[in-house]
């Protein structure tokens, strides 16, 4: 049994560094998570007047996709030392309307990757005050502030370091264990 | 001489009591202040490839707009225990690119609304984190975090409360003071 992780990239860049990290953490995870990334960039801004009954279609197609997900990763850099707007206008939209969060009770995990030494800590834990409103059960550790992101990777877009590479495979099979511990077996 | 206040609001419905809350507040700040309400509604998501040399003139709006003010005020709800996400946005977009920050130096303050008990203090205090990073001199005191919206205003939109009308005036007036205190006089 493989759990579906939804994940999104907080950064909408063609060629950023989230986007290969999230790659790179697909590629570390063996078959016991399949990834499923969710375009955020094509979302119109939460304005709580078009939540109605037919709501923009690309809002019902997010909603959609982390409704059919076992657990969420949130795969951040930092902007002005938090959350990109674009990241949280997807997480807005996604906890909206009221009592129909799509988030509500699935296993989470944040990894913050930045190209200064701080690895994006602002970012990583303001997303974790709003992902306690969502009642997200987080990953706690190990944590992942992943600073230098300009060396991470290889011409192949693997983690160029060893040491980096085994941290982050560690991460993943942590986050597969946090899943399982939260969801109760299939089947079961 | 008036001082010019770019105002963010940062919901985008349109009976927003955040934007009530602006309009309250251009009632009670008498003419040292001029208010100027800064769309952000129709701003594309940030996104670094397309801040070349011909980005989207929504974005070019809204750092010529902020460039031209004294002042930033900053009208907000909470969004998940944070900024909203369409607000977050523009203050990416005006900080960028790097090393052009139109916010820098300008003075700011932060008011938060909603229509619970705690009064947007996870908005406020997130946003205030990024306002470090962006050098913006922010009022300090008095606080400004407003509960209970549903009942804050009469049918002509202002404030129904004695109290907490003497409160924002009182919050304006510091508010001109500090921009006094900050920028430079003109003339001078």
């Amino acid at each position: 049994m493989s759990r579906k992780v939804a994940v999104l990239v907080g950064s909408l860049r063609k060629d950023s560094y989230n986007r290969r990290m999230a790659h790179a953490l697909a590629g570390l995870a063996g078959p016991a998570l399949t990834f499923d990334d969710v375009g955020i960039g094509d979302l119109p801004l939460y304005n709580q007047d078009l939540d109605n009954d037919a709501p923009p279609q690309q809002w019902k197609r997010l909603r959609d996709q982390i409704r059919g997900a076992d657990s969420v990763l949130f795969v951040t850099p930092e902007y002005n030392r938090s959350v990109p707007g674009g990241l949280k206008n997807a997480i807005d939209i996604a906890s909206r309307p009221y009592g129909k969060n799509v988030f509500d009770g699935k296993p989470a995990a944040v990894i913050s990757v930045s190209p200064g030494a701080v690895g994006g800590f602002g970012a990583n834990h303001h997303l974790r005050q709003s992902l306690v409103f969502l009642n997200m059960p987080v990953l706690q550790q190990p944590e992942a502030y992943i600073g230098g992101a300009a060396n991470l990777f290889d011409e192949n877009g693997k983690i160029a370091n060893e040491g980096t590479s085994d941290y982050l495979r560690k991460f993943v099979e942590t986050f597969s264990k946090w899943i399982d511990t939260i969801l109760p077996a299939e089947g079961a």
